[in-house]
């Protein structure tokens, strides 16, 4: 019986039956057990930065891709059982794969760049940054694209493998710098102390820290550049530069009426 | 006769025979359903931005791509199980391929940027944009190339590929910016004043926000250059800059002959 | 007899016959078949664009080497059924073609895009136009190359692959744009009306649209640049343009001298 | 009883059992052995540049990814033993794998880089350093991104793989260099005693050797530029420079009033 | 009788020696057919381009090449055939190879460029043409590297890869062009009338259309140029061109002194 | 009994055991004899250049990479033998393997280009270089990376793979050059016999030969622009031209005087 | 007998004794004949250009690594036959060859290309040349780096890879060019023929033909620019524009003193 067992268990045609109903099994345990460990991962990563309805869409999407993939294998496993040769399938499918692979390559490197930039935080939704040769407020975050606003009003799509060097400006206090061209005729000492006098009482709200002279940034003796630095709150530098440019003009100029 | 079945099963030639069968099978359920898919997504995909005829042309393409490659592939398979051997062909046909699919790089990437180009709405007919180092009016979108219409009458054809950075100026509100360079001699408080006066009553129909002077942009004591700006309605930036050139400009003459 | 017939069909050298009776049996259906095509194909594919000789000298090309990879394949068959190893020789021939094959990645590139510049008309033979840092009239589209006369007589030579972004200046009308720097001394005011009524009754064959005066296009309040445009028919545009700064300097010279 | 020995041994049953069996007990020893192995080189490797919480997220990372690798590797040995084809799965996990891969590369480039950079110490928190474009202060250091913080408050997000010249400028002492740009209408001579005389008692607290001329650096016979260079500690050359250079004013100022 | 015949012919060594005859007959068929083409090649592609030494060194060459690899494949395929395992030989000869390959990419790179350079005869020596960022008149066409002499007397070597966009100055007339900028103080139509009659009479060899004034071309009022342009015969244009501005020049400088 | 030795030569579990045997055995004796060959090769490699130290570190390591690759092939080899299938395993290496080596590419480039610096001696501790966009004084030579010294203290960290063209300035004398701007209103005669009285007896200990006029340097006619070359010790070639310069102007100044 | 025989050739041990004897006989067979051939090849190859030593030392180097290589192809070759399972070994190895082979790329590059620039002599020692960026004197030529003295005394170290378009100004003869910018307030004609006066006796041992005005070289009619050339022996071309110079400034000095 023993002979007769191995007979009926080593039969060719039992053993591809085996293998079909084998592979269906598999196929069903997988499948639940996959669409489960996307359905999780989902559900944890509920951050703030990605909203909740792209993130219904990448997990429809995401069991859509899993199961057709996971069919097409099953179907082609059981195929080849069959006794059916898919090594031409198989190849054709390869080169269409890696054609497109190729062309798509960007699109692979804009996910994986994006999913990190999202990660780390290095861009959030109304920073000003400098990114990809663009400059301006960030205005969504994309898996592939980020918009970027800039000052003029124009918006800028950029493919997140553009996103190389992130500068962002909004993070902390900023410094406003301000270098004055002092024309010629007077002593050095004299512009730095009239300088100084000029913003002795300088303020303004976002102020960090008060302004200073920091020295002469010239070489040629026939010209004085004398810079002044302060610290002040984020995106307030420019304002903070425009009066003190203001400030110390007025300055000069009653000085030199008086 | 267990044993004659078993033999008449497992003869070669009706083996061989089965199998062609089978492939014959295969091939005309594949194709249907194949073709079906292909139907039905392009059904799905009646965008606005892509005429009618194209899709059309489009699945056309697809359908005959689909029959010769199927075809193809089951024929090799017939004459594979017929005991001819493939592998040169193969080898051939992939080198081929290979050597055409490098060359054709460009293509692919072509129509996989285009396709997220289309789908994100990164351009639209009609948008002002700056792409792949060209400026104008959107003319066509199409899967391999976009033509775009210079200022100048020149229309440009550009290969998605090439288009990265998209630089929008037709989303949303724009910035009218003009920087006044103020002969010396006056003071800059003044300066500021006449300007202000100027703009005062400045009006046109494409302001978002009415002009401001927002401070000195310039560090050399001796030079004015005074910066104004305006939120304006899209594209009517120019207009309003020129129109607040010559409001101030003829201001400032009035002013020099009174 | 089964038995006789069966020994008869399975033994080696019978089978060998066979299968070289069928690859020659193959060969020739394959040939016939696949000239046929090639030949339908340049039937149907005769654009203006391509010369006929042209086309002839493809069609000639192609079958040749459609006949030289099908003899070699047959061979290669052949000799394998025979019992030939041809593994050293196929992978030789791997290495050799794949070496060609990357030297040769910017013929098949060049074929590829120029089959698109053709198929999408992007360059038509005398056209104005930019494309790979060249500027001139297309003077011949071909599968490799295209040939672009300079204006200054120069016959550039692009490898097709070159071309990607196409600016052709052959598409519509264009514009004809004048930047005049007047000299100052002059209200703005006096400027833009001596200018406008220097264009009033401009008129030249080649206008589309009258000139126009579109305002100050300078920043500086000491120097006045004053745009005017016009839209022309194509390549007329330089014309326009000199015959506008004539007008306009006669203008301001008579009324100078007056 | 050797032969009944035999058959048992090489039934195939008993076989398919056999090698179930080993590959489990495989896989517990090299997953314990992994694990430890994994452990010990996270013991050995606290360096101060890491902090203890990233180095225990990598650990729990890496175990993980070394758990999931090993089991699917048994899973897919024991599916293949029991007889399940996993070539086509291989495949598409290959060609996945693949696509991931090319585009994912330049996260392994970050990361390589990043860990050279941390065993090399070329970059240490609070360095002064010009990397990838970018001038700052080093604020973290990550395995995948440094971040720079820049003079003027901006935060710079530097992948590592963008950083390949390191300049660091907080490796030593610096040097203050002063090219003055001395008016025509006097002899080098004099220019060069009178520039001495100036820096004879210059002292500075950050000094490590006295400023010294030397010499013209200029070839115009009508101009004359006179180079001073002091050797400073680091991150006070700019001082340093502001300085001298205010010194030397100074003393020509007073010279010229004498 | 047959069954014996079946063993000779079927003996594993009867099969051995068969093989290595076939294989050597198969070598001496191969090897004079091949000789024959490439030497009927030869014969054919007598080009003037090329000199009749240079072809037959590449034909020698050729032979040689064909020989060795022939007598490499045949020898391999013989120790196959005697049970010799060459795997290793060829994988490490494969890597060798590819090694090799990588490097001498730009070698293929260059035959493959100047092979279309010299069927294309984009370059012809004497042509006087700018390629790869050189300047001068061709010496010399070489399958790897093109010779260009430049008009200060350098010899510029150019390995082909780097001829992409040939820009032939030696097809067809040339455009002789003089910018006359004319110095302020006279009208507009004046200039051009005295530039007209200065050109009047003017004549030279190699003059195809006569020389014009074309009109103004420049938009600043207060600075006149004028663009005279003429036709002429290839490689004379600088002629021209020194001599129309030699004849204008006189005719200015004649009307001042008068 | 030859049946007998037969049966118990070649029953599988015999040629298992003979297997293993053999692999353990194999293992040992390349173990030791790669360790002798890599112990040898650093006992002759002890150059001047590379400090023992690190030689015994990379010893070590080359050691320790040959050990553990080398156990995990015989432990493969072994599992293999027991019929435990790798493919998988080998597979999953493969993938990872190639990941980290495509990203690792750097690293390797890296380590061959400072091999070939260290053998060509190209760069020395201590030689004043400019190499990959850095210009200094070479601090250290590592194998992967290079450090030099800027002149103004920066350390500059070199992956050695960006250092392709070496400018090593410390092989040999050095020139110095002047070219002296000299104001107009002189004949060119006098002036360059003043050049020539005032470096007459201009003597400087780095000098190698004497400085000479070597001519004008200029076309225009109302400017003089004379060059002045010397060829001086390495690293001298500052100080000297300095010294021109200084002595030059002090002969011209005084003429002027007198 | 016969059965015998037959049993003892092929019984599995004498078998694999056969083909170890048999790949020890090739081993040496091969090993003499490539060392002969590589003898050969380089008693052929003695040019002038490389030095005896280097081409023997390279002869040592292709010797030990051809022996070394066979080596371990016979060594591989017999363990295979002995049964021992090598794919892990040539897949490890694979994989660290590909790894270094494409680090290793630019190397090989290097070599391939300095066998060309040797072979077609583009470069020799002694010639004044332009190649990589950089200009001097070629000093030594190596099958990796190219030697070149830069007329500063820099010794430039250059991969050979980076040589692509070479420059050689030693040649022939080279080309004397001066444009003399002329003071306006003169007649072209006048300044022509003083030109032309200047350099009527101007002679000079490198000249090959004599210097000739070739005409006005300037748009503008306010100034004068008039080009003279002259054929000049190699490396000369320098000193004759000097003197060229030299000569010309004093005939208008003399005359304006006249």
């Amino acid at each position: 019986m023993f002979e007769n067992l191995n007979d009926w268990l080593y039969h060719p045609i039992t053993q591809t039956l085996w293998q079909v109903l084998f592979a269906i099994i598999i196929y069903f345990i997988v499948r639940s057990v996959g669409k489960n460990i996307i359905k999780k991962v989902f559900n944890k990563k509920q951050s703030k930065q990605v909203s909740k309805a792209r993130l219904q869409t990448l997990e429809k999407l995401l069991l859509n891709v899993f199961s057709y993939v996971l069919f097409f294998i099953i179907a082609f496993n059981i195929l080849d059982t069959l006794g059916f040769n898919l090594g031409p399938v198989l190849a054709a499918a390869g080169v269409v794969g890696l054609a497109i692979g190729f062309g798509a390559q960007g699109l692979v490197s804009d996910v994986v760049t994006g999913f990190f930039l999202l990660l780390e935080r290095q861009l959030e939704v109304g920073d000003y940054v400098t990114a990809g040769g663009v400059d301006g407020i960030v205005e969504e975050l994309g898996f592939r694209t980020t918009m970027i606003r800039g000052f003029d009003g124009t918006l800028h799509y950029l493919p997140n493998r553009n996103i190389t060097n992130v500068d962002n400006h909004s993070r902390g206090n900023m410094r406003a710098l301000v270098d004055l061209t002092i024309p010629s005729g007077e002593q050095t000492d004299t512009s730095i102390k009239k300088v100084q006098a000029a913003i002795q009482s300088f303020d303004h709200p976002a102020l960090v820290t008060k302004p200073e002279v920091i020295g002469v940034e010239t070489n040629d003796l026939s010209a004085t550049v004398i810079r002044v630095i302060a610290k002040t709150e984020n995106m307030q530098q420019w304002a903070v530069e425009r009066e003190l440019r203001k400030v110390i003009r007025a300055y000069f100029e009653t000085e030199e009426d008086a």
